[in-house]
């Protein structure tokens, strides 16, 4: 198998950004599983190892197509001087961040890296699916980091139908779920309108298309009777629905997949870590998982397109039901 | 020690309620620790006795005034004829249900029993503030059941105000907790208006009236990094917000106390059983442990009460600084 190119931002940093990089490229077991492409500053990175004493080597190039397998390979993405200030919130910090980013995010567009995988504090930029992702459990976000009063209307037939077909492809592709199964959160506590009038009706119509959605389901009960476990995905109607009961699961981390057709990229659910950066102790679990999990995805997407790239000429036969068919997502 | 009177509401006939309510009462430690007043049917009890193969003891009582301890007293509260059909959802189950709770809380607020606790499946009726709460965790609920397209209008300066002032006397009156650290949860995954112009400058304010509160907090941030176990109570926005993070804790069960300043209410956060009820089977321990938190929650009252019954006068120094103060709640 050929070694996959994986772009990575450098988040704040003036917080855990380079430690938890540097750090995980140190283990050379990791340099086998990738090729490391940072979006970075030579000199920030430089400044990060010696504070932290590590060991880990690099080295600079100017594109991408340039990358050196088994090496922590740079590109400098901005010439200005960026002074580190541990554990700060600083402008300065802000933009390097932001720099990097949108180098990242312009070569994994372009396709010069497989795939974008964010340091600590770095959550890209809103994606048409982000689904945030632990060993328990997939949970995909209707309406993102929209302010919540924003969200009730924002809960219709059109955005529902969209997010869930996209999830279930997802799942198929990225995954390799042949047939997800997918539960859909109630908005509110008690059952209302946008589960009488919209969540229930779509659930009900997904059947159509061969997807097996299921709900409204309230959180407090599929979370209380770990009755997550029994669906391959969980569409949340918003952000907190998410992320606070998947990060109360005994897992000790928890990704995010933003997940376009065409692109693959990934960030921890870790903040920038101010207040433990350049103590030489942040956790390393999250970004690493979020590096398999980019690898894992490309993988399993080029296996899926792979299988289906001269498909048989399909035959129907009108006696059968049309739920039956396969549908032409597939 | 007076031993308590805990009225209790039977909840949904067709569920676990009777199970719930028969087995504990079946353990005579149970009988020790309160006289159990049960507003409910003797032919519903024995019914549910006489099918689950039970040996609970109980006498029928027409008052509260007349229970006698170390029984499970039942008080008869609708004539009518109930069919009990295990497992259905039925108008009569529903109708039980109601007269069961309205009597239940027409004696406590009469003081004729010192506590109600409701059976799963009973969540009695919106009250002044609910915390939600197991071993790792209170949270109290800035909007009750709302349905989330109302919470938005609901986070003011008077509503978040109020529900601080409620919350911390009843963490200082009810829990014991000298002086209750608690944690304002954010409404929007990233800080937006709200924050900003309700809870940032409430969080301020509430320094001069001494109640520590801290925040707002990003409901992921404090969840994932069990900072929680900081705080002695955490107002949560909307219910979910609490409750899900809540079910996931590793504790095994989680209850309900409804805290207004006259009267003691709890419930377990466990729903009516439908597909459980009938096998004998059903968990306890959520349905206890609402018992054992009326009960504490009682005693606790009468301590803070008495020691507080006649104060000596206070002397007053001009040269302390205002907030210095002890405040009048006090």
């Amino acid at each position: 198998m050929e070694q996959l190119k994986i772009g990575i931002t450098h988040g704040y940093t003036n917080g855990v950004g380079y430690e938890v990089i540097l750090r995980t490229f140190e283990n050379p077991t990791m340099l086998e599983l990738c090729t490391p492409v940072l979006y970075g500053s030579p000199k920030l990175a430089t400044y990060h190892r010696k504070a932290m004493e590590l060991s880990t080597n690099f080295c600079t190039i100017s594109r991408a197509e340039d990358a050196i397998s088994e090496k922590l390979n740079i590109i400098e993405c901005f010439q200005d001087e960026v002074k580190v200030e541990i554990g700060q919130k600083t402008e300065e910090a802000e933009k390097a961040m932001s720099c990097s980013r949108q180098a990242g995010l312009r070569d994994v567009s372009s396709h010069l890296v497989d795939a974008l995988v964010a340091a600590p504090g770095d959550k890209l930029e809103p994606s048409e699916l982000t689904i945030l992702i632990n060993d328990v459990m997939r949970v995909a976000v209707l309406t993102d980091l929209k302010p919540l009063k924003q969200v009730s209307a924002l809960v219709t037939e059109e955005n529902v139908t969209a997010k869930l077909r996209l999830f279930s492809q997802c799942l198929r592709r990225d995954f390799g779920i042949t047939r997800p199964r997918i539960a859909v959160l109630s908005l509110n506590p008690e059952p209302g309108t946008e589960e009488n009038e919209v969540l229930a009706p779509v659930v009900q119509k997904m059947e159509d298309e061969q997807i097996c959605a299921i709900g409204p389901l309230s959180a407090e009960q599929l979370f209380g009777s770990h009755a997550f476990s029994y669906y391959d995905g969980i569409l949340a109607m918003y952000y907190d629905q998410a992320a606070a009961p998947l990060q109360m699961t005994i897992q000790e981390y928890c990704v995010a997949l933003q997940a376009d057709a065409e692109h693959v990229k990934t960030f921890p659910l870790q903040d920038a870590g101010l207040s433990q950066a350049g103590k030489g102790e942040a956790d390393l679990t999250s970004f690493c998982k979020a590096i398999y999990l980019a690898i894992d995805v490309c993988r399993n997407r080029a296996r899926y397109d792979g299988a289906r790239q001269n498909p048989l000429p399909k035959l129907f036969h009108d006696k059968r039901e049309d739920n039956k068919r396969p549908s032409k997502a597939e």
